[in-house]
């Protein structure tokens, strides 16, 4: 066995899809994340809405962003709005602050907002009705009362306030604002580092990252105050921001997610919570809602 | 005020040094995280021991790790043995995972390891001596019965087994293994992203990055299984891995490191706990041990 083998080991803990944790089922025989995914019914997995899903499309590739219109109904029409408008076309990213944020937006301030896109409420929290969707984890949070997802998303939920938000956990995209709740969509971030959890309730936050958040986290540093780009640092240019269902079928990406509210999701998540493994001493019996990834996978053709 | 102001009201909540929390003393002044960085006397600060700091050179720049004698004796002993051989110089980092780790080790895994330097014991958890120096913190964690700190590691702590470990939080530093609990340093790796805490108690930490840890965290992620890079993608040479004290003095980064049981690391921890700026529409009023920055600064010539 090659020195390598350990690397293997430390990774098996988040790897995604090709998971490598092994439980003891009541044989002998070890039981994978893999299996677990391999035996997932195609009723297990869903297709995002193509009207709710974004392409950031970057020199380097295509970022595929779900949104989030249950829980933030109003920033996501404004959003939806100005990719319409085709408003982040040419726009950058100005600001990568390590172990933060990726922040895009209009440079110079003066591309006009197109008509129709105002200042909306803040969705701090989300919409009461959001409340019932809520798929509940068994695990505690430091933040917190109850934490799970809304529709695939990571969430927290205080019974007391009868109110659910999303999390910010890594691979989130969020929506700049001034000291006012309100904002606008014109301003968006994506979390590439510890999870900046005080955020949550102060900010809204709009979807997530499904593929290439890589892209973005692997992003030269700003060298600025709070990561901004400053010269003589390129910022990195948007060639286009599109919705998936304004793009040719053909150039479409067939992402599939698996449901978080799947007995498959269920079972792969306490795989992840309890390491089972020769390779682990000590099992945690436990997980942090952001440290949950959600498998991705791309449809066969034709699928 | 332009967009861009909201863009610094979202990064203030983990801006390190130069800090805009916001909070209001007796009177209507606001007080700023850099205000009381500015009130900090020389004591509150300390110069990392030379002897245990460790400097990775990439073509890119110089990551300033900062190692843990007191809680990994042993592996500490190998790796200083490994960097006086310069067993690491010409080696390569391998594998960048993202949201994950970077690691870095022999990519042919056959230069031979200097005399001396063997498998040592895990050092999962620290030294029973350690359990004294344990800087505890008044917040709950989801993995530890408490948290704080030993000598400015971020560590847990168990009172009823009376033990202590470093946390794996975002560039925390630590050593790769087999199956066996046992390793011998020359695999090391650095988080960089969500804190993988379920590595806690089951892989020794070593230390922590001090300066330069987005030389790592933007590197490119590697595309084969885990991250490791795979042809054609390059591998990022390790020009060198010196400790401080081994270069000439002129050479040496000034680094000093806010203590973490000073009164200052203790006021500046609870303005971040405690999100009083204006910009806060919710205070969360805790906060998660992996996120608290470690104040870090170069001392003034001379000083």
């Amino acid at each position: 066995m090659t020195r390598h083998t350990a690397l293997s080991a430390i990774a098996a803990a988040v790897s995604i899809v090709v998971g490598l944790h092994v439980a003891r089922d009541a044989g002998a025989r070890p039981i994978t994340v893999s299996d677990l995914l391999a035996a997932t019914c195609a009723t297990d997995w869903r297709r995002p809405d193509p009207d709710n899903t974004l392409y950031l499309q970057l020199s380097s590739g295509r970022v595929i962003i779900e949104l989030a219109p249950r829980v933030a109904p109003h920033h996501v029409a404004n959003i939806k709005a100005l990719v319409r408008a085709h408003y982040f076309d040419g726009l950058a990213i100005l600001r990568v602050q390590d172990n933060y944020v990726v922040q895009w937006a209009d440079p110079d301030t003066h591309r006009p907002v197109p008509a129709g896109v105002t200042l909306v409420a803040p969705e701090l929290t989300a919409d009461p009705g959001a409340y019932v969707h809520f798929e509940p984890l068994p695990d505690h949070d430091l933040y917190a009362a109850q934490v799970g997802f809304i529709d695939g998303f990571p969430a927290g939920r205080d019974p007391h306030s009868h109110t659910t938000w999303l999390a910010h956990c890594y691979g989130m995209v969020g929506v700049g604002r001034n000291d006012s709740a309100e904002s606008d969509g014109t301003e968006m971030y994506a979390v590439i580092g510890h999870p900046p959890r005080q955020l949550d309730r102060n900010v809204a936050l709009v979807g997530r990252v499904l593929q290439g958040v890589e892209l973005l986290s692997s992003l030269p540093r700003g060298s600025g105050e709070m990561g901004f780009y400053v010269k003589p640092e390129p910022l990195v240019p948007i060639v286009s921001m599109r919705l998936a269902a304004d793009v040719p079928e053909a150039s479409r990406a067939p992402l599939e997610v698996l449901r978080a509210d799947s007995e498959a999701f269920r079972k792969i998540t306490d795989q992840r919570r309890n390491h089972r493994e020769d390779w682990f001493k000590y099992n945690p019996g436990r997980i942090d809602l952001c440290n949950i990834p959600l498998p991705v996978r791309t449809a066969a053709p034709g699928g």
